[in-house]
Protein backbone atom coordinates (compact mmCIF):
# COMPACT_ATOMS: atom_id res chain seq x y z
CA UNK A 1 0.00 0.00 0.00
CA UNK A 2 3.06 2.46 0.20
CA UNK A 3 2.94 3.22 -3.08
CA UNK A 4 -0.66 4.58 -3.06
CA UNK A 5 -0.86 8.09 -2.08
CA UNK A 6 -3.97 9.52 -2.27
CA UNK A 7 -4.32 13.24 -1.04
CA UNK A 8 -7.47 14.90 -2.54
CA UNK A 9 -10.75 13.41 -3.51
CA UNK A 10 -11.97 13.81 -6.97
CA UNK A 11 -15.34 14.77 -7.40
CA UNK A 12 -17.73 12.86 -9.59
CA UNK A 13 -21.32 13.72 -10.88
CA UNK A 14 -24.46 11.90 -10.10
CA UNK A 15 -24.66 11.07 -13.71
CA UNK A 16 -21.02 9.75 -13.64
CA UNK A 17 -21.52 7.76 -10.85
CA UNK A 18 -24.45 5.82 -12.23
CA UNK A 19 -22.95 5.20 -15.15
CA UNK A 20 -19.70 3.75 -12.96
CA UNK A 21 -21.83 1.87 -11.29
CA UNK A 22 -23.25 0.09 -14.33
CA UNK A 23 -19.69 -0.60 -15.78
CA UNK A 24 -18.58 -2.40 -12.39
CA UNK A 25 -21.41 -4.92 -12.75
CA UNK A 26 -21.13 -6.09 -16.06
CA UNK A 27 -17.11 -5.90 -15.61
CA UNK A 28 -17.26 -8.49 -12.33
CA UNK A 29 -20.16 -10.36 -14.03
CA UNK A 30 -17.39 -11.12 -17.21
CA UNK A 31 -14.69 -11.62 -14.91
CA UNK A 32 -16.65 -14.01 -12.84
CA UNK A 33 -17.11 -15.67 -16.65
CA UNK A 34 -13.09 -15.68 -16.87
CA UNK A 35 -12.62 -17.30 -13.35
CA UNK A 36 -15.24 -19.97 -13.10
CA UNK A 37 -13.76 -22.74 -15.86
CA UNK A 38 -10.60 -22.73 -12.90
CA UNK A 39 -13.24 -23.41 -10.05
CA UNK A 40 -13.32 -27.19 -8.80
CA UNK A 41 -12.06 -29.23 -12.19
CA UNK A 42 -10.75 -31.62 -11.92
CA UNK A 43 -8.01 -31.17 -13.92
CA UNK A 44 -6.66 -27.99 -11.65
CA UNK A 45 -7.24 -30.37 -9.48
CA UNK A 46 -4.66 -32.95 -10.59
CA UNK A 47 -2.25 -30.60 -11.31
CA UNK A 48 -2.06 -28.59 -8.51
CA UNK A 49 0.96 -29.67 -6.85
CA UNK A 50 2.60 -31.86 -9.64
CA UNK A 51 3.21 -29.46 -12.38
CA UNK A 52 3.34 -26.07 -10.65
CA UNK A 53 -0.71 -24.85 -12.15
CA UNK A 54 -2.60 -23.53 -9.31
CA UNK A 55 -5.52 -23.13 -10.55
CA UNK A 56 -6.49 -20.08 -8.15
CA UNK A 57 -3.61 -18.21 -9.36
CA UNK A 58 -4.68 -18.47 -12.64
CA UNK A 59 -7.89 -17.96 -12.29
CA UNK A 60 -7.41 -14.51 -10.07
CA UNK A 61 -5.02 -13.56 -13.18
CA UNK A 62 -7.74 -14.32 -15.92
CA UNK A 63 -10.34 -12.65 -13.71
CA UNK A 64 -8.15 -9.30 -13.46
CA UNK A 65 -7.00 -9.33 -16.59
CA UNK A 66 -10.60 -9.63 -18.06
CA UNK A 67 -11.34 -6.14 -16.06
CA UNK A 68 -7.94 -4.56 -17.21
CA UNK A 69 -9.10 -5.00 -20.82
CA UNK A 70 -12.75 -3.72 -20.16
CA UNK A 71 -11.18 -0.36 -18.25
CA UNK A 72 -8.50 0.49 -21.00
CA UNK A 73 -11.61 0.17 -23.57
CA UNK A 74 -13.57 2.03 -21.76
CA UNK A 75 -11.71 4.07 -19.32
CA UNK A 76 -7.89 4.65 -20.28
CA UNK A 77 -7.33 7.26 -17.96
CA UNK A 78 -8.38 5.72 -14.53
CA UNK A 79 -6.17 4.64 -12.13
CA UNK A 80 -6.00 0.96 -11.37
CA UNK A 81 -5.02 -1.12 -8.37
CA UNK A 82 -5.26 -4.73 -8.39
CA UNK A 83 -4.05 -8.01 -6.64
CA UNK A 84 -2.34 -9.61 -8.99
CA UNK A 85 -1.00 -6.44 -11.22
CA UNK A 86 0.01 -3.95 -9.00
CA UNK A 87 -1.14 -0.30 -9.41
CA UNK A 88 -1.23 2.37 -11.92
CA UNK A 89 -1.70 5.54 -11.08
CA UNK A 90 -4.31 7.58 -13.24
CA UNK A 91 -6.40 10.89 -13.38
CA UNK A 92 -7.49 10.44 -9.94
CA UNK A 93 -9.85 7.52 -9.97
CA UNK A 94 -8.51 4.46 -9.01
CA UNK A 95 -10.40 0.81 -9.61
CA UNK A 96 -9.25 -1.72 -6.72
CA UNK A 97 -10.21 -5.19 -8.19
CA UNK A 98 -9.48 -8.66 -6.20
CA UNK A 99 -10.03 -10.89 -8.75
CA UNK A 100 -11.17 -13.95 -5.94
CA UNK A 101 -11.47 -12.65 -2.78
CA UNK A 102 -11.07 -15.52 -0.69
CA UNK A 103 -9.06 -17.96 -2.52
CA UNK A 104 -8.85 -20.60 0.06
CA UNK A 105 -12.57 -21.40 -0.25
CA UNK A 106 -12.38 -21.26 -3.50
CA UNK A 107 -9.37 -24.07 -4.19
CA UNK A 108 -11.02 -26.16 -1.87
CA UNK A 109 -14.62 -26.09 -3.46
CA UNK A 110 -16.09 -24.21 -1.57
CA UNK A 111 -18.79 -21.67 -2.39
CA UNK A 112 -17.83 -18.09 -0.19
CA UNK A 113 -15.72 -16.29 -2.91
CA UNK A 114 -16.31 -13.40 -5.18
CA UNK A 115 -14.75 -11.09 -7.66
CA UNK A 116 -14.89 -7.66 -6.38
CA UNK A 117 -14.39 -4.36 -7.90
CA UNK A 118 -14.47 -0.88 -6.48
CA UNK A 119 -13.60 2.57 -7.61
CA UNK A 120 -12.14 5.09 -4.89
CA UNK A 121 -12.14 9.25 -5.69
CA UNK A 122 -8.99 9.43 -3.58
CA UNK A 123 -10.95 9.76 -0.18
CA UNK A 124 -13.81 7.67 -0.39
CA UNK A 125 -15.49 4.92 -2.48
CA UNK A 126 -17.81 5.35 -5.09
CA UNK A 127 -19.53 2.59 -6.21
CA UNK A 128 -18.63 -1.17 -5.40
CA UNK A 129 -19.81 -4.78 -6.92
CA UNK A 130 -19.56 -8.30 -5.94
CA UNK A 131 -20.15 -11.13 -7.76
CA UNK A 132 -19.80 -14.99 -7.42
CA UNK A 133 -20.02 -16.45 -10.88
CA UNK A 134 -20.96 -20.08 -9.66
CA UNK A 135 -24.22 -19.10 -7.41
CA UNK A 136 -25.19 -16.38 -10.13
CA UNK A 137 -25.17 -13.57 -7.56
CA UNK A 138 -24.68 -10.04 -7.98
CA UNK A 139 -24.41 -7.72 -5.02
CA UNK A 140 -24.07 -3.69 -5.87
CA UNK A 141 -23.87 -0.42 -4.27
CA UNK A 142 -22.71 3.22 -4.70
CA UNK A 143 -23.18 4.56 -0.90
CA UNK A 144 -26.38 5.73 -1.46
CA UNK A 145 -28.37 2.56 -2.66
CA UNK A 146 -27.66 -1.13 -3.05
CA UNK A 147 -29.08 -4.24 -4.40
CA UNK A 148 -28.62 -7.80 -5.40
CA UNK A 149 -29.24 -9.54 -8.56
CA UNK A 150 -29.63 -13.07 -8.99
CA UNK A 151 -31.35 -15.13 -12.52
CA UNK A 152 -33.19 -12.03 -13.73
CA UNK A 153 -34.27 -10.83 -10.51
CA UNK A 154 -33.76 -7.69 -8.71
CA UNK A 155 -34.06 -6.59 -5.04
CA UNK A 156 -32.53 -3.71 -2.61
CA UNK A 157 -30.28 -4.65 -0.09
CA UNK A 158 -31.34 -3.62 3.27
CA UNK A 159 -28.98 -4.60 6.68
CA UNK A 160 -30.62 -5.20 9.37
CA UNK A 161 -32.17 -2.97 12.28
CA UNK A 162 -29.79 -4.53 15.03
CA UNK A 163 -28.35 -2.17 17.20
CA UNK A 164 -26.39 -3.45 20.23
CA UNK A 165 -23.51 -5.58 19.86
CA UNK A 166 -25.47 -7.77 22.87
CA UNK A 167 -28.10 -8.01 20.25
CA UNK A 168 -25.66 -9.12 16.98
CA UNK A 169 -24.59 -11.94 14.99
CA UNK A 170 -20.59 -11.16 14.89
CA UNK A 171 -18.69 -13.26 11.81
CA UNK A 172 -14.98 -13.07 10.69
CA UNK A 173 -13.18 -14.93 8.35
CA UNK A 174 -10.66 -16.16 10.55
CA UNK A 175 -9.01 -15.13 13.50
CA UNK A 176 -5.18 -16.17 12.88
CA UNK A 177 -4.82 -13.05 10.76
CA UNK A 178 -5.38 -10.66 13.50
CA UNK A 179 -2.08 -8.97 15.56
CA UNK A 180 -2.25 -9.82 19.52
CA UNK A 181 -3.86 -6.73 20.11
CA UNK A 182 -6.55 -6.73 17.30
CA UNK A 183 -7.37 -10.73 18.99
CA UNK A 184 -7.95 -9.20 22.53
CA UNK A 185 -10.31 -6.49 20.54
CA UNK A 186 -12.09 -9.59 18.64
CA UNK A 187 -12.28 -11.25 21.72
CA UNK A 188 -14.13 -8.01 23.39
CA UNK A 189 -16.72 -7.98 20.23
CA UNK A 190 -16.74 -11.86 20.47
CA UNK A 191 -17.90 -12.56 24.22
CA UNK A 192 -20.48 -9.72 23.72
CA UNK A 193 -22.27 -11.00 20.52
CA UNK A 194 -24.96 -12.83 20.26
CA UNK A 195 -23.29 -15.31 18.14
CA UNK A 196 -20.25 -15.39 16.48
CA UNK A 197 -19.00 -17.17 12.89
CA UNK A 198 -15.87 -18.27 11.39
CA UNK A 199 -15.07 -17.89 7.42
CA UNK A 200 -16.78 -16.43 4.87
CA UNK A 201 -14.15 -13.67 3.67
CA UNK A 202 -16.41 -10.87 1.44
CA UNK A 203 -19.38 -12.98 1.58
CA UNK A 204 -19.63 -11.73 5.15
CA UNK A 205 -19.81 -8.37 4.07
CA UNK A 206 -22.51 -9.01 1.59
CA UNK A 207 -24.89 -10.78 4.02
CA UNK A 208 -24.39 -7.45 6.81
CA UNK A 209 -25.72 -5.66 3.40
CA UNK A 210 -28.34 -7.99 2.82
CA UNK A 211 -29.49 -7.93 6.60
CA UNK A 212 -29.30 -11.59 7.80
CA UNK A 213 -25.96 -10.38 9.34
CA UNK A 214 -25.18 -7.75 11.89
CA UNK A 215 -21.01 -7.36 11.72
CA UNK A 216 -18.58 -8.56 9.75
CA UNK A 217 -14.96 -7.78 10.53
CA UNK A 218 -11.31 -9.19 9.20
CA UNK A 219 -7.52 -7.72 10.12
CA UNK A 220 -5.20 -6.51 8.06
CA UNK A 221 -6.91 -6.26 4.48
CA UNK A 222 -5.56 -4.72 1.60
CA UNK A 223 -7.32 -1.99 0.15
CA UNK A 224 -8.60 -4.08 -2.87
CA UNK A 225 -10.13 -6.52 -0.29
CA UNK A 226 -12.85 -4.26 1.11
CA UNK A 227 -12.77 -0.90 -1.10
CA UNK A 228 -15.75 -2.55 -3.32
CA UNK A 229 -17.68 -3.54 -0.38
CA UNK A 230 -18.01 -0.62 1.51
CA UNK A 231 -20.70 1.52 -0.88
CA UNK A 232 -22.35 -2.06 -1.05
CA UNK A 233 -22.82 -1.78 3.03
CA UNK A 234 -23.11 2.06 3.19
CA UNK A 235 -25.79 1.64 0.57
CA UNK A 236 -27.95 -0.92 2.11
CA UNK A 237 -28.19 1.11 5.53
CA UNK A 238 -24.93 -0.11 7.12
CA UNK A 239 -21.76 1.80 8.65
CA UNK A 240 -17.82 1.08 8.02
CA UNK A 241 -14.79 2.17 10.12
CA UNK A 242 -11.19 0.49 10.87
CA UNK A 243 -10.59 -0.26 14.87
CA UNK A 244 -7.82 2.98 14.78
CA UNK A 245 -9.97 5.15 12.89
CA UNK A 246 -7.92 5.08 9.95
CA UNK A 247 -9.99 5.23 6.36
CA UNK A 248 -11.63 1.60 5.66
CA UNK A 249 -11.32 2.41 2.25
CA UNK A 250 -7.47 1.57 2.28
CA UNK A 251 -7.93 -1.58 4.32
CA UNK A 252 -6.72 -2.19 7.58
CA UNK A 253 -8.55 -4.14 10.81
CA UNK A 254 -12.06 -3.46 9.41
CA UNK A 255 -15.56 -3.16 11.14
CA UNK A 256 -18.58 -3.66 9.04
CA UNK A 257 -21.98 -3.30 10.53
CA UNK A 258 -25.47 -3.22 9.58
CA UNK A 259 -26.29 0.44 11.65
CA UNK A 260 -24.01 3.33 12.66
CA UNK A 261 -25.21 2.51 16.04
CA UNK A 262 -24.31 -1.18 16.25
CA UNK A 263 -21.14 0.17 14.30
CA UNK A 264 -20.78 2.94 17.51
CA UNK A 265 -21.37 0.00 20.25
CA UNK A 266 -19.19 -2.40 18.23
CA UNK A 267 -16.20 0.43 18.21
CA UNK A 268 -16.24 1.18 22.08
CA UNK A 269 -16.06 -1.91 22.59
CA UNK A 270 -12.61 -2.90 20.63
CA UNK A 271 -11.50 0.31 22.22
CA UNK A 272 -11.92 -0.14 25.29
CA UNK A 273 -10.67 -3.53 24.92
CA UNK A 274 -6.84 -2.20 24.56
CA UNK B 1 -28.73 -41.31 21.15
CA UNK B 2 -29.37 -43.58 23.85
CA UNK B 3 -33.12 -44.78 22.60
CA UNK B 4 -30.71 -46.00 19.40
CA UNK B 5 -30.20 -49.31 20.45
CA UNK B 6 -29.15 -51.59 17.09
CA UNK B 7 -27.29 -54.60 17.22
CA UNK B 8 -27.67 -56.80 13.94
CA UNK B 9 -27.08 -55.13 9.98
CA UNK B 10 -30.29 -56.22 7.88
CA UNK B 11 -29.46 -57.45 4.86
CA UNK B 12 -30.06 -55.02 1.46
CA UNK B 13 -30.05 -56.53 -1.89
CA UNK B 14 -28.14 -54.82 -4.68
CA UNK B 15 -31.80 -54.02 -6.78
CA UNK B 16 -33.00 -53.26 -3.06
CA UNK B 17 -30.35 -50.38 -2.57
CA UNK B 18 -30.81 -48.59 -6.22
CA UNK B 19 -34.04 -47.89 -5.26
CA UNK B 20 -33.40 -46.51 -2.08
CA UNK B 21 -30.49 -44.30 -3.95
CA UNK B 22 -33.37 -43.09 -6.00
CA UNK B 23 -35.69 -42.95 -2.94
CA UNK B 24 -32.83 -40.73 -1.15
CA UNK B 25 -32.16 -38.32 -4.17
CA UNK B 26 -36.04 -37.54 -4.59
CA UNK B 27 -36.51 -36.79 -0.89
CA UNK B 28 -33.79 -34.79 0.05
CA UNK B 29 -34.69 -32.49 -3.27
CA UNK B 30 -38.54 -32.51 -1.91
CA UNK B 31 -37.64 -31.40 1.50
CA UNK B 32 -35.05 -28.46 0.08
CA UNK B 33 -37.44 -27.18 -2.08
CA UNK B 34 -39.77 -27.34 1.49
CA UNK B 35 -36.80 -25.46 3.29
CA UNK B 36 -35.58 -23.13 0.75
CA UNK B 37 -38.71 -20.47 1.14
CA UNK B 38 -37.16 -19.65 4.58
CA UNK B 39 -33.62 -19.10 3.70
CA UNK B 40 -32.96 -15.38 3.30
CA UNK B 41 -36.54 -14.14 3.72
CA UNK B 42 -36.89 -10.61 5.20
CA UNK B 43 -39.71 -11.87 6.88
CA UNK B 44 -37.99 -14.12 8.81
CA UNK B 45 -35.40 -11.44 9.78
CA UNK B 46 -37.90 -9.01 10.87
CA UNK B 47 -39.59 -11.43 12.84
CA UNK B 48 -36.87 -13.91 13.79
CA UNK B 49 -36.60 -11.81 17.36
CA UNK B 50 -39.44 -9.78 18.15
CA UNK B 51 -42.33 -12.80 17.61
CA UNK B 52 -40.61 -16.08 18.35
CA UNK B 53 -40.36 -17.01 14.62
CA UNK B 54 -37.24 -18.92 14.39
CA UNK B 55 -37.02 -19.00 10.37
CA UNK B 56 -34.40 -22.27 10.81
CA UNK B 57 -36.66 -24.09 13.30
CA UNK B 58 -39.69 -23.41 10.69
CA UNK B 59 -37.51 -24.45 7.88
CA UNK B 60 -36.47 -27.56 9.42
CA UNK B 61 -39.38 -28.93 10.69
CA UNK B 62 -40.87 -27.92 7.04
CA UNK B 63 -38.05 -30.14 5.77
CA UNK B 64 -38.28 -32.95 8.22
CA UNK B 65 -41.66 -33.71 7.69
CA UNK B 66 -41.50 -33.72 3.83
CA UNK B 67 -39.06 -36.80 4.05
CA UNK B 68 -41.64 -38.16 6.16
CA UNK B 69 -44.79 -37.66 4.52
CA UNK B 70 -42.87 -39.22 1.64
CA UNK B 71 -41.51 -42.44 4.14
CA UNK B 72 -44.68 -42.95 5.17
CA UNK B 73 -46.18 -43.21 1.36
CA UNK B 74 -43.31 -45.14 0.50
CA UNK B 75 -41.84 -47.56 3.24
CA UNK B 76 -44.22 -47.09 6.34
CA UNK B 77 -42.33 -50.26 7.71
CA UNK B 78 -38.96 -47.94 7.88
CA UNK B 79 -37.68 -47.05 11.14
CA UNK B 80 -37.13 -42.95 11.16
CA UNK B 81 -34.56 -40.99 13.29
CA UNK B 82 -34.81 -37.22 12.48
CA UNK B 83 -33.41 -33.88 14.41
CA UNK B 84 -36.66 -32.12 14.65
CA UNK B 85 -39.50 -35.43 15.27
CA UNK B 86 -37.16 -37.92 17.21
CA UNK B 87 -36.91 -41.50 16.98
CA UNK B 88 -39.63 -44.28 15.65
CA UNK B 89 -38.50 -47.73 15.28
CA UNK B 90 -38.99 -49.44 12.26
CA UNK B 91 -38.40 -53.00 10.95
CA UNK B 92 -34.47 -53.20 10.62
CA UNK B 93 -33.76 -50.35 8.44
CA UNK B 94 -33.75 -46.77 9.74
CA UNK B 95 -33.70 -43.24 7.95
CA UNK B 96 -31.69 -40.43 9.46
CA UNK B 97 -33.15 -36.89 8.82
CA UNK B 98 -30.92 -33.32 9.42
CA UNK B 99 -33.31 -31.64 7.16
CA UNK B 100 -30.80 -28.44 7.65
CA UNK B 101 -27.25 -29.19 8.63
CA UNK B 102 -25.56 -26.26 8.43
CA UNK B 103 -28.04 -23.86 10.68
CA UNK B 104 -25.74 -21.36 11.68
CA UNK B 105 -24.53 -20.26 8.08
CA UNK B 106 -28.57 -20.84 7.28
CA UNK B 107 -29.21 -18.10 9.47
CA UNK B 108 -26.94 -15.83 8.33
CA UNK B 109 -27.95 -16.10 4.90
CA UNK B 110 -24.16 -18.03 3.89
CA UNK B 111 -24.20 -21.02 1.70
CA UNK B 112 -22.85 -24.27 3.39
CA UNK B 113 -25.81 -26.19 4.09
CA UNK B 114 -28.01 -28.95 3.03
CA UNK B 115 -30.49 -31.40 3.57
CA UNK B 116 -29.43 -34.75 4.79
CA UNK B 117 -31.01 -38.20 4.52
CA UNK B 118 -29.02 -41.56 4.34
CA UNK B 119 -30.37 -45.00 5.66
CA UNK B 120 -28.97 -47.06 8.34
CA UNK B 121 -28.78 -50.83 8.22
CA UNK B 122 -27.99 -50.98 12.01
CA UNK B 123 -24.48 -51.54 11.34
CA UNK B 124 -23.56 -49.38 8.08
CA UNK B 125 -25.38 -46.83 6.08
CA UNK B 126 -26.69 -48.00 2.93
CA UNK B 127 -27.26 -44.70 1.25
CA UNK B 128 -27.09 -41.02 1.41
CA UNK B 129 -28.06 -37.79 -0.61
CA UNK B 130 -27.24 -34.50 0.88
CA UNK B 131 -29.35 -31.48 -1.04
CA UNK B 132 -28.50 -27.50 -1.34
CA UNK B 133 -31.89 -26.19 -3.05
CA UNK B 134 -30.41 -22.82 -3.36
CA UNK B 135 -27.66 -23.85 -5.11
CA UNK B 136 -29.30 -26.89 -6.57
CA UNK B 137 -26.56 -29.03 -5.67
CA UNK B 138 -27.21 -32.67 -4.98
CA UNK B 139 -24.24 -35.19 -3.84
CA UNK B 140 -25.28 -38.84 -3.28
CA UNK B 141 -23.57 -42.69 -2.91
CA UNK B 142 -24.37 -45.82 -1.97
CA UNK B 143 -20.52 -46.92 -0.59
CA UNK B 144 -19.79 -48.09 -3.81
CA UNK B 145 -20.54 -45.27 -6.34
CA UNK B 146 -20.83 -41.61 -5.60
CA UNK B 147 -22.28 -38.61 -7.90
CA UNK B 148 -23.35 -34.94 -7.99
CA UNK B 149 -25.78 -33.36 -10.07
CA UNK B 150 -26.46 -29.35 -10.80
CA UNK B 151 -28.98 -28.30 -13.56
CA UNK B 152 -29.24 -31.74 -15.25
CA UNK B 153 -25.80 -32.28 -15.64
CA UNK B 154 -24.21 -35.06 -13.70
CA UNK B 155 -21.21 -36.49 -13.17
CA UNK B 156 -19.01 -39.06 -10.75
CA UNK B 157 -17.49 -37.87 -7.61
CA UNK B 158 -13.84 -39.01 -7.10
CA UNK B 159 -11.86 -38.12 -3.68
CA UNK B 160 -8.44 -37.26 -4.38
CA UNK B 161 -5.20 -38.81 -3.95
CA UNK B 162 -3.95 -37.04 -1.52
CA UNK B 163 -2.25 -40.25 1.38
CA UNK B 164 -0.17 -37.79 3.64
CA UNK B 165 -1.49 -35.64 6.10
CA UNK B 166 1.58 -33.35 5.28
CA UNK B 167 0.31 -33.19 1.61
CA UNK B 168 -3.43 -32.56 3.27
CA UNK B 169 -5.81 -29.61 3.32
CA UNK B 170 -7.77 -29.81 6.74
CA UNK B 171 -11.25 -28.23 7.57
CA UNK B 172 -13.54 -28.45 10.28
CA UNK B 173 -16.92 -26.32 11.06
CA UNK B 174 -15.62 -25.30 14.51
CA UNK B 175 -12.75 -26.21 17.01
CA UNK B 176 -16.04 -25.20 19.88
CA UNK B 177 -17.43 -28.66 19.73
CA UNK B 178 -14.35 -30.47 21.15
CA UNK B 179 -13.86 -31.37 23.90
CA UNK B 180 -10.40 -30.74 25.81
CA UNK B 181 -8.90 -33.97 24.56
CA UNK B 182 -10.81 -33.82 21.06
CA UNK B 183 -8.54 -30.52 20.92
CA UNK B 184 -5.49 -31.93 21.66
CA UNK B 185 -6.32 -34.41 18.97
CA UNK B 186 -7.39 -31.83 16.49
CA UNK B 187 -4.16 -29.75 17.03
CA UNK B 188 -2.32 -32.42 16.09
CA UNK B 189 -4.00 -32.22 12.56
CA UNK B 190 -4.02 -29.14 12.31
CA UNK B 191 0.14 -29.04 13.01
CA UNK B 192 0.69 -31.40 10.62
CA UNK B 193 -1.43 -30.45 7.69
CA UNK B 194 -0.70 -28.33 4.77
CA UNK B 195 -3.73 -26.27 4.89
CA UNK B 196 -6.61 -25.89 7.83
CA UNK B 197 -9.75 -24.34 7.34
CA UNK B 198 -13.32 -23.46 9.33
CA UNK B 199 -16.28 -23.11 9.06
CA UNK B 200 -18.59 -25.31 6.50
CA UNK B 201 -20.98 -28.15 8.30
CA UNK B 202 -22.33 -30.99 5.46
CA UNK B 203 -20.35 -29.11 2.34
CA UNK B 204 -16.79 -30.16 4.15
CA UNK B 205 -17.66 -33.98 3.82
CA UNK B 206 -19.35 -33.38 -0.14
CA UNK B 207 -16.14 -31.08 -0.77
CA UNK B 208 -13.85 -34.48 0.44
CA UNK B 209 -16.00 -36.61 -1.74
CA UNK B 210 -15.64 -34.21 -4.46
CA UNK B 211 -11.89 -33.95 -4.33
CA UNK B 212 -11.37 -30.53 -3.92
CA UNK B 213 -10.72 -31.05 0.53
CA UNK B 214 -8.83 -33.85 1.72
CA UNK B 215 -9.82 -34.05 4.99
CA UNK B 216 -13.09 -32.93 7.07
CA UNK B 217 -13.53 -33.77 11.05
CA UNK B 218 -15.67 -32.79 13.40
CA UNK B 219 -16.65 -33.13 16.95
CA UNK B 220 -19.66 -34.64 18.83
CA UNK B 221 -21.65 -35.18 15.57
CA UNK B 222 -25.13 -36.90 16.24
CA UNK B 223 -25.75 -39.58 13.69
CA UNK B 224 -28.40 -37.69 11.46
CA UNK B 225 -25.41 -35.42 11.24
CA UNK B 226 -23.25 -38.08 9.61
CA UNK B 227 -24.89 -41.21 8.24
CA UNK B 228 -26.08 -39.67 5.12
CA UNK B 229 -22.73 -38.22 4.33
CA UNK B 230 -20.68 -41.82 4.22
CA UNK B 231 -22.11 -43.21 1.97
CA UNK B 232 -21.21 -40.40 -0.51
CA UNK B 233 -17.37 -40.19 1.03
CA UNK B 234 -16.96 -43.63 0.61
CA UNK B 235 -18.56 -44.44 -2.64
CA UNK B 236 -16.22 -41.84 -3.86
CA UNK B 237 -12.85 -43.43 -2.76
CA UNK B 238 -12.56 -42.08 0.69
CA UNK B 239 -12.92 -43.53 4.30
CA UNK B 240 -14.70 -42.24 7.47
CA UNK B 241 -13.66 -43.23 10.86
CA UNK B 242 -13.96 -41.62 14.69
CA UNK B 243 -10.97 -40.59 16.86
CA UNK B 244 -11.64 -43.49 18.99
CA UNK B 245 -12.76 -46.13 17.07
CA UNK B 246 -16.70 -46.11 17.26
CA UNK B 247 -19.11 -47.12 14.38
CA UNK B 248 -18.88 -43.49 12.52
CA UNK B 249 -22.80 -44.12 11.24
CA UNK B 250 -23.73 -43.00 15.12
CA UNK B 251 -22.21 -40.11 15.12
CA UNK B 252 -19.17 -39.53 17.54
CA UNK B 253 -16.18 -37.87 16.90
CA UNK B 254 -15.70 -38.01 12.95
CA UNK B 255 -12.33 -38.14 10.36
CA UNK B 256 -13.45 -38.48 7.10
CA UNK B 257 -10.72 -38.59 4.75
CA UNK B 258 -9.61 -38.84 0.54
CA UNK B 259 -8.41 -42.13 0.57
CA UNK B 260 -7.47 -45.04 3.36
CA UNK B 261 -3.74 -44.49 3.45
CA UNK B 262 -5.02 -40.52 4.56
CA UNK B 263 -7.32 -42.00 7.36
CA UNK B 264 -4.48 -44.13 8.62
CA UNK B 265 -2.19 -41.68 8.81
CA UNK B 266 -4.39 -39.08 10.28
CA UNK B 267 -5.46 -41.66 13.23
CA UNK B 268 -1.97 -41.98 13.89
CA UNK B 269 -1.55 -38.06 14.54
CA UNK B 270 -5.24 -38.05 16.38
CA UNK B 271 -4.25 -40.84 18.32
CA UNK B 272 -0.49 -40.13 19.10
CA UNK B 273 -1.37 -37.16 20.48
CA UNK B 274 -3.44 -38.20 23.63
Amino acid sequence: MSELDFTTAYAVSDSARAEYLAFAQAAVRAAGQAVLPFFRTQLAVDNKREQGFDPVTEGDRAGERRIRELLAARYPDHGIYGEEYGYSAGNGLTWMIDPIDGTRAFVTGMLHWGVLLGLFDGQQPVVGAMYQPYTDELFWGDGRSAGFERAGERRALQTSGTATLSQATLATTGTQWFSAQGRTQFDALRSRAKMTRMGGDCYLYAMVAMGSLDIATDANLNAYDVLGLIPIIRGAGGAVATYDDGNPSLGGTVLACGSQALLDDALAAVRGAT
